[in-house]
């Protein structure tokens, strides 16, 4: 197998970084300015490659080296080039130049695939600009939720279907939940993305091979409601403090976590935003008010079930004891998607023939895979080692691990394709 | 004993918050154009009584009947006439009022008191104006703290002197720590003042008799520094979470608040403004920082000094736990001011004589008879019930327990004076 073009990834990771620096960070806003130009940078790399450039109607990209046999399911690969505001350069980026770099190296070597081969740049995966997950990705399935392209962005720039419009894309596509993919038409999807915690960088590996997605439930805009008094006249029993109310939310569940994580179950729990109100909040008053948000994962579907059970039970015990009242307000929630056992294990088993030290772990974090997961696409992730988390200016992948990742990747992309079960059997000669 | 003048009370209460009134609430501005107009309101019924007006260098208002004896020591009554920002009509004002309507009362029947009777119109109680407790009570005994006319108003318009000197007091007296009064010539002090909390209210009391104003300490700018990370991708293991940290130090204090209370201790325990940075925290982050605030409050020292040392082995024990790290930042405290026992007898048996419901009771909020209190002057406070709280403008006290109030401060204001051990015999036969 020949080795990944790094050239062209370093190359393809400074031409991004140029395109889309605020000063602060890396903001690549979706479908805006930033995003646009990290699409127009790598389309144009892709062509040069002499790859089939196309586009949907919601302007996912897609770069494809041409199979042997065309009618075979295509081989696809990819993640996002849309970044948080003030963000880093990996974050998704990272998946799209992998794909590239490995195309370059086989087009380089003459190597042609047995089945189409495509990498996709997907868009608006950072649902910071829109409030929807995996719009891109969804979209391209036909899967846009009715009424997303009405959504405003954040910043007020226009809605999601007036955004894409202007960019020469098709929200009315969209909105008719028209479908640009197939499942069936697709061998499988493998994305590389840096991890976007710390486990391989304290356990000293280079790469993660994703188990599985998880799910989750939240609530963003959760309040407490109680009754302002004066903290030094009012005696504890006649309180309705939200302040008191909600950290024992938060520790009652904190200890719940710890005991289901002991149980072995999968579970994150976070409590990302907790505020008292600007306004009427004082150092000298019991607080009539707290918002706070809450986001739940896991990838065990009964789990995120049995948690919110929980919750509700924790929430009605700290309304009677701290006499206030909650309103968790509305709930989202994604469904956890597993990873393809076979996938995960060709890529575990090539990593350990590679020397390339990993794990096999779980992603905590959302991503474009899951879409395709629960669409029946057989799919998987490879995790890159990673400072400093992301969505922040910090992120920092080596150029090493980021080759090693691009290697599994390569062994993923290369993988033989059984179109049915009647070609298994030559297939798995081969 | 001569009743209060009920209509002359009704007329000032209507007359300041017509001056005062913003739209929303009461706002009187520490020395600024609403608590100017209230003084000037004040003084002028005053001239109109035929009072002795006399202001200090802080501006605080003297409103005298001379007594029989001016060489006795004075008897003092008297509250502040500033207000919180959209405040209620009644949180000081009530106190000034209630003097006057005792004197108007007195005058009307050519009652001649004994020895001089002072109303005082405090200045600068509300510390949300300038961050500095009980200045005009501390500036009239020459004790404002070296340093506190530089202090700048909340709203930053202008210094402490800044402010004072323009309304044409003498800051440079203040800084010098010259003292208009002395605590050896004044025989009592005895301030009428709304309840903050709930306690008479819900007890079907009209009046609390005070026995001791509550010290306090206060971290006003704490905070927690965590680190930033994914909500799905740090594991718990590796989080340094500062929302859990906050939760866990708040709940941990309740507990201990709830402890000490059943050891019979007094105390209050509020964290009145807790938030996570507004512009770095999301819903799917881990936190990294979160601001919050504590207020102690107990009229027992000792409970004081044994609750922050708790405070200090919770935070240790919570920094270990969570891997965060806690700066208190300044602290400010207050000392607890005791009443003096004969005054409250005094009150609570003229209470029963009366027919007055009442109970002797703790104030949790501060008030600028602990100033005269610290001073060594014998003090007392009388509480009226009031619905809603104090420091907002729905503050709802009946006329009817002003009324009885204001008769209980009479019996106060007209005990005999006793000027020193010598002549306590002739007095006590009085």
């Amino acid at each position: 197998m020949t080795a990944p073009d790094l050239r062209l990834a370093s190359a393809l990771f400074k031409a991004l970084h140029d395109a889309s620096f605020d000063g602060v960070g890396i903001t690549r806003d979706t479908y805006g300015e930033g995003e646009q130009r990290a699409h127009d940078i790598v389309a144009a790399k892709a062509r040069e490659l002499g790859l089939e450039v196309r586009t949907d109607a919601a302007l996912n990209l897609y770069m494809t080296l041409p199979g042997r046999d065309r009618s075979l399911p295509a081989v696809m690969t990819g993640s996002h080039l849309d970044s948080v505001p003030r963000g880093g350069n990996y974050d998704g980026a990272a998946g799209v130049i992998a794909g590239l770099a490995v195309l370059a190296g086989w087009i380089a070597a003459g190597h042609l695939p047995e089945a189409d081969v495509t990498v996709m740049a997907v868009r608006a995966e950072e649902s910071v600009w829109f409030p929807v997950s995996y719009a891109g990705s969804k979209a391209a399935f036909g899967l846009l939720p009715r009424g997303a392209t009405a959504l405003m962005r954040q910043d007020g720039l226009g809605t999601l279907g007036e955004r894409i419009d202007a960019l020469k894309g098709d929200s009315a596509v969209l909105e008719a939940g028209e479908a640009y993919l197939d499942p069936k038409k697709i061998a499988r999807f493998v994305e590389l993305h840096i991890e976007q915690g710390p486990v391989l960088l304290l356990e000293n590996l280079t790469v993660g091979i994703v188990t599985g997605i998880r799910g989750s439930f939240r609530y963003r805009e959760a309040k407490i409601l109680g009754q302002y008094g004066h903290s030094g006249a009012t005696p504890r029993a006649h309180r309705h403090d939200a302040v008191v109310a909600v950290a024992e939310l938060i520790s009652a569940l904190n200890e719940r976590w710890v005991e289901l994580e002991e149980e072995g179950r999968d579970l994150s729990v976070t409590f990302g935003r907790v505020f008292t109100d600007p306004e009427q909040a004082d150092f000298s008053k019991v607080s009539g008010r707290v918002d706070f948000c809450i986001d739940v994962r896991s990838f065990e579907p009964a789990t995120l079930t049995r948690f919110e059970e929980i919750l509700k039970l924790e929430v009605a015990r700290i309304e009677q004891r701290t006499g206030t009242r909650f309103e968790l307000g509305e709930r989202t929630s994604s469904t956890p998607a597993p990873m393809d056992p076979q996938l995960q294990k060709l890529l575990l088993d090539s990593a350990h023939a590679l020397d390339i030290p990993a794990r096999a772990m779980p992603s905590g974090a959302g991503h474009d895979t899951a879409t395709f997961a629960l669409a029946g696409v057989p799919t998987v992730m490879i995790f890159i080692r990673n400072e400093n988390g992301s969505h922040n200016p910090d992120e920092k992948m080596e150029m090493a691990d980021f080759a090693a990742g691009a290697r599994l990747l390569s062994v993923a992309m290369a993988h033989p394709v059984v179109a049915d079960t009647s070609l298994q059997g030559a297939h798995s000669d081969a």
